[in-house]
């Protein structure tokens, strides 16, 4: 016996998320006959929408909709236009914009420089970055904000040896300590990250 | 800063899901993105199309196609018409047909007597078997196939209740070890009924 049809293809449609499994699968799915309609309808709309009015800044790489490209943050004129943040995606914008305490701009790779992976600089959005600041005379700063991993640490001394050599000031966020965390559960790698990078009081 | 609003719309959605939360809706949202079209696309008409096309089956209460009602189970004359098992959901039906095994009828309650959900014997498909039984002179005995917990067994006593006095065998599927656990492993309740329904060999 299989399920009715309708009910087998949106478990299929389920089962292709990631994290998501067989069982799991099943469960949304007969979770989805239970849902309000308009839900429902709503869900539906979003994903037959959300892949062509979504695309990538012009300048910054960023996603933003496609009657607004140049994104918001790029044609805001109260920015601080001297700092550019690299940034691995569109989540990690989201994440520093939530702080209210960066007021710069910023360049979203879209992914990181990883030999493991087989990613290469030219498949990320890196020769964009390298266009932008030959471009724009007013960056004076770029702060690399790639993960603290070892894709995002080679992402970071890359773009570092490409930018240095146009006298652009490249820094590269603090490592350390977690606020709210306890130095006997950080791992080794991040306390000699916080004792190399000790701040005098 | 807000995401821009189709992304944002499908974040909203997926995290309506059951076990979705702000985290993983948006990384959700994010692979949907990267996703086949058309994958996307299919995704998109199932959950449009599943609402409007499936039922219940006006026998025995399973889900089945708008267009195929009663369902391809009850209407299948090669199966054994004189047993009924009773379980609580269509996953349920999945289930006992993969093993093959089984090959009477089914009757899907769509739920579960719970008092303390305020869920009565009126809010589930149960006066549907009950009529069933009092029409259908062929059924000779209902197996009760709810879950071996507390509402499934009180399920299960008050459907015996009901039924014995039609002079129909109740009976209910068996407790006991799961095939391959380790006794060691298995709770005292599974333990009690393991000794319980003990067999002669």
């Amino acid at each position: 016996m299989q399920y009715p049809e309708p009910i087998a293809k949106l478990i299929d449609s389920y089962s292709k998320l990631p994290g998501v499994g067989a069982k799991t699968a099943s469960r949304l799915a007969f979770y989805t006959l239970t849902m309000d309609p308009e839900d429902v309808k709503n869900f539906a709309d979003s994903l037959s929408t959300v892949k062509d009015s979504i695309t990538f800044c012009e300048i910054c790489g960023n996603i933003t909709s496609k009657d607004e490209n140049p994104c918001a943050i790029c044609m805001d004129s109260s920015r601080d236009r001297s700092t550019v943040l690299v940034l691995q995606n569109p989540k990690d914008v989201m994440a520093m914009e939530q702080t209210q305490e960066y007021h710069g701009l910023y360049h979203v790779l879209n992914g990181v420089i990883s030999p493991s992976a087989g990613t290469g600089p030219e498949d990320i959005n890196l020769p964009a970055l390298i266009r932008r600041l030959s471009k724009d005379d007013e960056i004076k700063e770029v702060i690399v904000g790639t993960n603290a991993n070892t894709d995002g640490e080679a992402t970071a001394m890359y773009i570092a040896r490409l930018v240095k050599p146009a006298n652009i000031k490249v820094t590269r966020l603090a490592s350390g300590l977690a606020v709210g965390s306890d130095i006997d559960y950080a791992d080794q790698l991040t306390l000699i990250k916080s004792i190399e990078g000790r701040n005098e009081l």
